[in-house]
């Protein structure tokens, strides 16, 4: 009897081993793969050289595009100024080193943050491989286009910076892969990568050319863009079936392993949000990332144990530990004192716990299904983020930043040249020398506000479109909720990978439902 | 028979998944981690500001002080000087990537060396976190207030070193964490951190401001302090009940989860050690690290193999390759050549592998129970290393150091103003030019083994304070011995988690006893 | 029957655990490693003292030398000349953080990639751990040595730099382990290192020195040489038996261990390849390598998508998406385009995924055993980077690199003292100003090629001379292949690690080979 049922089981395992058939589209994804490395080849060739300059280089520019783009470079001729000085500063010692932890957290961050589905480790870990190395091409590209159109050049420099930048970038779209993975194939999400690269860039553009928003730690541009825009896809892609796999869950060993990744994001977050800020402002933001990541880890362990009747969720412990570093962001270099970016970490932390708890259950079932809970981990912490840099920003004053160093961190309110402020301040410094827009500290706040509501409103609709596009019939789908959290169908996988999901079955299975059967029929052995 | 055997063991299993009830006092802990956190918060906005200077600021202070650390106030106030001006001088360019370094070290280091427990894995590198990151909070404060104090000032400032400072403070607890680990309670934990911040501050300010005792790796301060205070607070916890545990074992995939944290700490050894270290002082810091750890390693392979005849011991792997950064860090920058650091590792590496091997066993069952072995990368190499300061300290001579140098490495030894070799040095550096306290080589070596003195009995002191602090009926208790080492009562575990034990000590259990029974049984069949 | 089986493959496995005693010889291998280090203290209490200075010194020399150095002694003397210009100019600001990331990439990169195999885990991250550490040693020694014997001086210094070659020369030891992993005892694998050691040091002294042929990253000098040099020495050792092994492969998890490594490798390659590099050429030396290594991680996923069929293969992408990082080493630093790195990058990355696909299983039945593929990793890409070294060599022109610049990445082509160039190009540097060899650009091109051709030879010829003196009798060996790619002839091992391979066999005998047999069985019960 015991063995009749493991043999069943085992021979449905069999059957299943073989029921996923590698289908035919995906050798249109190779395609389209290599076609796209060959191309960017080809355009690095044409537009790019290198920086070699000890300077933040902003670059020069490019007259051909590709057609792929032609609706970023519509918005991009529309508008035409120049990049904000804050960008064209002298590279920092230490730039170099603080671009490596960024670029761990991308691979050794997201990939192992990934690895807690038990079935689904090679793909956490190898599509995320892929996915940043594609973006990282990608977005050097499309980053280049994007300021030489600004800047009315023909190509563009790569320097250090352009890599951190390219990181950035690879951080939303791995959020949203986040909110599909398991559930979207290798093509999908290189499709998914190829818009997304665009859209984020342009939108970021938009907030910080011309609105002029501040965001330090790309909480705005990068969480909010990138969690929103995954859950939009994700939307579109499942509809509103409801997912239900056993597949979707740890085990203990992977836990561990996705652990690896929570760690290396908590320790090099103060780097993600400092890298680009300057002067005084880098020690603010990496003291504030500090106080804000080590408050949500504190919250999360106290709201986790509260809401788990006194046990300690693992998910929590993963997730939501991080959830002060992405609301710190957008505010990181201000002036916010360090208490103040305790309380916004605290409140992350607390909103991100009671969200995988209690939200995301629930949202999983009625609105979207959220894999890794990014809306809880990068959306809300980042909606946090971005209105707290309204509020801080509406209450800037020049007292708080030692007088004119303010127009340092909010360059848009430095005054007129026409105005009497700007005479009476003495704003000899060159960066200032040709006046500035005299934002007033609301105004500068209605536009972190504006710059909020554009990225959401950009990361949803690109979202929608994107994910219209990936249901294309040319491009690979899942659709059986059986091959969804499994490596099997992408990956050679092996001799133990079968034996352990059984396994578990047949014993737990048995030990849980049969116990009381098997005691009868033993005693009358 | 096989199978009547398997169900009795999975319903022993399944009762014990229930047997771990949550304990009422769990509750009473999260209150009091909430008001701690929330407390940190206020009292970050009252006493703390940021230091944007490029200097190493020391600080200036505080008026008003928590009911809780009157006792380190009283010791305070009864001394009454400036910092050691070594903390007084312009930030390395570099500083910020070593601590990072060091900051990977708590929580990738320290979490995962401790993994290697077959079932306490969640908590080895979860409890590791929360415990971590209540500490940087707290010890910003707690170190804050000691310099403000010193200082005569209303409040403090915080800046990249501080970060560090609360790094350095948080291996202290880690370390005595690893004496306790799987046999306290997480709130038991928290009390033992909150009392270890303190007394751990107060020690070593004692050793650094008043006897001018060096230390530029910590050992003293932080590895000897660490380890004994650890023992004591599991010496008051356990008292002399033997506790033996299957659970206090490895397997095969935890030993590799505990080796991240093994190479981790080893990578970066050398900057913990060189962090504060200043000019050439840092250069030699970082090599005698390396080549320190290096022959520890070494030599633990070689003791391994002898005591284990023939047999490498992963204990051993794990934890004595690390001892010859402990051992060397006491003396780090001074001028101890190549071979003395090496010397130095290598002795450091055999005292600790015959220590896993032979020491720990007997003690665990005679004196104090030492779950990670502590005593043995912790203890005796700090021990080690504090001798190794007296007797390079009692040595140390102007040809050494290049003549003056001598003075920057130790500044006690700086003539004073009115002394003839004050006006012959013609010592007309600045920090030099209030004199010094004129000690003699002898009379440091002295003090050096004072401070070694002092730790132990602070160390061993207030661990038992602590320890009896920790035992206070409203706080919850682990007695059962089922429920060590095990992560069932704190966290919410997988499918997966109750299975892996019952299996193997089912499959154990079969083939090596009964293989004789069941080989007759089926002969007969 | 059922259980009969099992019982029977149980005793099987509990004989296994009792069959590989411990050879005598293993405490030979104690011996040999305890005097070594003890050597290497006393050496390094004669010859070596702190370089404090704030270059990169040229060290100073050495009169005594080991009698097991004869060779490289006689070689040296021969030929007196100082070293290149390029290592005596002033430490760049992050040599001590990039330093960290190759440091990284020796223990925790090499170590966990090749934690894959399923049943050697403790012996990948542990005998690297060990390998690495004596290497370390040795390296600075003999490093120290070359240096003093070139400069005619008695003894030399350690400074920062030392150490990175150390790793460096590691890294070369570290690759030849990956041919022979699982096949060579300990003691073979350390008398392997002390040889290797020597060896590299002597052929890259001859490229760098003595035919001036640049390798920025190091390709040709550690990772053309470590390969072959491991290739030899598996070819030696093993000869033409056939190595079937069903413990050579992949658990889930150890799979997941193994990307540890891979990631971190791919994460701090650029570091790897511009840590030496030089004021523009550094920044180009990052560029290239973060283009090329991303480029081959793109071209893995292609190829092995199309060689596996529409599914992934783990080898493939835990290796070859490292190609590009080799094969732009030798080129990293030189004026080769971003496309130019980027389609290295591609061409490695191709090539390395056939070979592992195709190459590999190939030749380990009919020419050589090995284990990693190291051919595929570092053999073949280093090659394809030597000979781009020479192509760009050949065209480089004064143009490419802004006028007099050329002289800095070649300086080998300064002109000399006396010809009419050297007056026009108003070579006024002091580095130049003792003129140069006058060498063409296509002379310095076939150097390169030399180099290669030099480095190619000494592998295998060191490579095979170091594997016979492994197999002299007095040196343990491992010949039955039941003891190979096994932890437990070298390792005390938990209670898990018999037990998973058997319950593997055990499941996977009965699920394939049985369904039938017990279908049958069990109707007619």
């Amino acid at each position: 009897m015991d063995t009749e049922r493991r043999q069943t089981i085992e021979y449905k395992f069999l059957r299943q081993n073989t029921h996923h058939p590698v289908p035919k589209k995906r050798y249109t994804f190779v395609i389209y793969l290599a076609l796209f490395h060959v191309a960017f080849v080809v355009l690095m060739g044409f537009f790019s050289k290198y920086d070699l300059s000890n300077k933040n280089g902003t670059s020069n520019s490019s007259g051909l595009y590709a057609i792929l783009f032609h609706f970023c470079f519509i918005i991009l001729f529309a508008l035409f100024t120049k990049y904000d000085p804050i960008y064209g500063q002298s590279q920092v010692p230490g730039l170099y080193a603080m671009f490596m932890d960024v670029h761990s957290m991308m691979f050794i961050g997201f990939g192992f943050l990934m690895t807690f589905l038990k079935r689904y480790g090679y793909g956490a870990v190898g599509l995320n491989f892929i996915i940043a190395a594609f973006v990282l091409e990608w977005s050097i590209l499309v980053r280049g286009w994007l300021e030489a159109g600004i800047n009315g050049e023909a190509d563009f420099t790569i320097n250090i910076k352009s890599l951190l930048v390219a990181d950035f970038c690879a951080a939303a779209v791995l959020i949203s892969f986040g909110a599909v993975i398991g559930k979207a194939s290798l093509s999908q999400l290189i499709v998914m990568a190829t818009f997304e690269v665009v859209i984020q860039g342009v939108n970021e553009l938009i907030g910080l050319h011309y609105l002029q928003a501040y965001d330090v730690g790309e909480s705005i541009y990068v969480h909010v863009f990138g969690a929103y825009f995954g859950l939009a896809v994700s939307k579109v892609l499942q509809g509103t079936r409801e997912i239900e796999s056993t597949k979707e869950s740890s085990h203990y060993h992977s836990d561990l392993f996705a652990m690896i990744g929570t760690i290396f994001l908590f320790l090099y977050w103060p780097s993600f949000n400092s890298a680009v800020a300057v002067d005084e402002g880098q020690t603010r933001a990496i003291i504030n990332t500090f106080l804000g990541i080590a408050s949500s880890c504190v919250a999360t362990f106290i709201i986790s144990l509260l809401v788990g009747k006194g046990r300690l969720n693992m998910v929590h412990v993963q997730n939501a530990t991080l959830a002060g570093g992405v609301a710190v962001g957008a505010v990181a270099d201000m002036q916010i004192e360090p208490f103040g970016a305790m309380i916004i970490g605290t409140v992350a932390g607390i909103i991100s716990t009671l969200g995988f708890q209690f939200l995301t259950p629930t949202l999983n079932e009625t609105v979207v299904h959220d894999t890794c809970g990014v809306n809880n981990l990068h959306g809300m912490p980042g909606l946090l983020s971005g209105i707290a840099s309204a509020i801080v920003a509406a209450t800037a004053t020049r007292e708080n930043y030692n007088g004119n160093r303010l127009y340092v961190f909010y360059p848009s309110r430095t005054p007129m040249s026409n105005s009497t402020e700007y005479s009476n301040f003495s704003l000899d410094l060159t960066e200032f020398s040709r006046g500035g827009m005299g934002r007033t500290a609301a105004v500068q706040g209605g536009y972190q506000m504006a710059a909020l509501a554009v990225t959401l409103g950009m990361a949803i609709i690109g979202g929608i479109i994107t994910g219209y596009i990936m249901k294309l019939p040319i491009i690979e789908q899942i659709q059986d909720i059986e091959e969804m959290f499994d490596d099997e169908p992408n990956w050679l996988t092996p001799e133990d990978y079968s034996l352990k999901l059984t396994e578990v079955r047949v014993q737990n299975r048995e030990s849980e439902e049969e116990m009381q059967e098997k005691r009868v029929l033993h005693t009358s052995t």
